[in-house]
């Protein structure tokens, strides 16, 4: 209610504050799941608040899924929604190229099939996926043999990244005017049990050194993905909250496109990363310190059932 | 002669600065080689420079050969050189991990052949090398099977560069007191013709941003390699020269060491390069400006032949 930030979102609060927002941003991963479990509560959140005429999207940085994959996925979890309330960096990055960069020309691809089918939904030619092993020596892999149809290396989450992708995708930008867009910079994929994986970040920074030029990142918290959301939707910012649970994605992207913002503790960020931020004197930080945070995303239910 | 820095080195000034030193240390790839091409004249300065008793040896961050591999390379170019005489990476890779870490344990290697060669030389176990390809799904990514002895993860050159061999070492050095150490961090390995491929530094930054750790490494600038070639061949600083083609690595190891410094054009750096570092008014930065500068080293020859 005060100008404070980083307030606990509970009792009466709760309503005041889904009262004065008509759309709703979740991040996905940490927030209504984590990998394959549920968060307890999630969906019937997530169900209520439509039922009550809230407009409801989901904002992952995820790039090895199309947007038809998750909606299978939420539908089997108890999610009530379509495949257009959905924003994954795969689709997104296709929607920057072909409505952005406008790009006429092939794709040089590191990423996932699902990256590929949403480039082909769009109109988008790529080079495709799956393993490039190495061979030969050095002096071949410098002049390993290039698509001239190329006009963009796209880089995404891609379990068959290897030194030869590395290797093509540094001389396919040695063309200044080859364009170079990554889905986004998560160094983790964060698991079950406190486990986790490399994410995209890792894979875009050895090609970023290797290029010796930097991409353009479409996902959060870059404000591409709220852009995609608010041109198709008509979402007024003033009244729209981002729940996360990343400060430096989810709250950041928030802050980016003037939103309400939510952080939720069942994923990476902690209270005391919020705290820390806000004491920093520095202005890029406190811009990932949300208005409010709750334990859980079901937090949200008692006001919505009431 | 005079305290300025970055000076042609050419006339008598050549003679004055090589009666100056005992011992010189030359880098090879762009300084006596291309590639396979040899620098005309290299092995020339190279021979007259031991044959007038100059103490010489060669230090080079590339991880992929062996001293052993070196020696023969050049000797096959002309070079009058012994494996004792090449401080490779491979080589100083395994003397950091005996000598300075006194590593206890196996070494989960991303790497090449040759280092896990000089690895067995000094008595070290690793876990082989070769192609690391990906199976199963994220959940059995983070719970890949890991070798309880294994207490530090090396990385240099490795065309085999992988997703699932950096999902290994993330897994490894989520361990604290799993040692973490980089041969060199290149951004890209030059070639002929002004092409390029990626380099050791792209894929220790991969590893380093999905581990959320910075490696220790062993390469030029770290003074290391200076200490191995001390250690053995006990050189003195004042009575030194270092030969480079490369600002940020080969003249910034010398001001590191308190070495004389020569910069030769034949490579990466340009005396553009040395300029706006000497006039950046940057400490750091003015670390890497030459005390001397040669279009090729052969420019040493007339006052060797003389």
């Amino acid at each position: 209610m005060s100008g404070s930030k980083c307030t606990r979102l509970s009792g009466a609060l709760v309503k005041h504050v889904l009262d004065s927002v008509d759309s709703v941003l979740f991040d996905c991963d940490g927030v209504i799941w984590r990998g394959d479990q549920v968060i307890p509560g999630a969906p019937q959140v997530v169900n209520l608040l439509k039922e009550k005429g809230k407009k409801v999207f989901f904002l992952t940085n995820n790039s090895s899924k199309t947007r038809r994959m998750y909606a299978d996925k939420m539908s089997t979890l108890g999610f009530d929604v379509t495949e257009e309330e959905v924003f994954g960096t795969a689709y997104c990055s296709a929607m920057y190229l072909k409505t952005v960069c406008k790009l006429e020309g092939k794709v040089y691809l590191i990423g996932s099939n699902a990256m590929r089918q949403e480039l082909e939904a769009v109109g988008i030619q790529q080079t495709g996926q799956g393993p490039d092993h190495i061979s030969g020596k050095q002096t071949d892999w410098a002049n390993v043999p290039l698509d001239p149809e190329v006009k963009a290396v796209v880089v995404g989450f891609d379990e068959h990244f290897s030194y030869m992708k590395l290797n093509r995708a540094l001389q396919y930008l040695t063309h200044p005017d080859c364009l170079f867009v990554g889905t986004n910079r998560d160094s983790r994929l964060p698991l079950e049990g406190g486990k986790a994986v490399p994410g995209t970040g890792c894979l875009l920074l050895a090609v970023e050194t290797a290029a010796q030029r930097q991409a353009q990142t479409v996902g959060k918290p870059n404000h591409f993905m709220f852009d995609c959301v608010a041109s198709q939707f008509g979402v007024e910012r003033e009244r729209c909250l981002m729940i996360g649970d990343r400060l430096d994605t989810d709250i950041m992207l928030g802050s980016n496109c003037g939103l309400k913002t939510l952080l939720t503790l069942t994923g990476v960020s902690t209270v005391a990363d919020a705290e820390a931020h806000q004491k920093s004197g520095c202005a890029e930080r406190q811009r990932m310190v949300p208005d409010y945070y709750v334990e859980s995303v079901a937090d949200l239910l008692p006001a919505l059932q009431g």
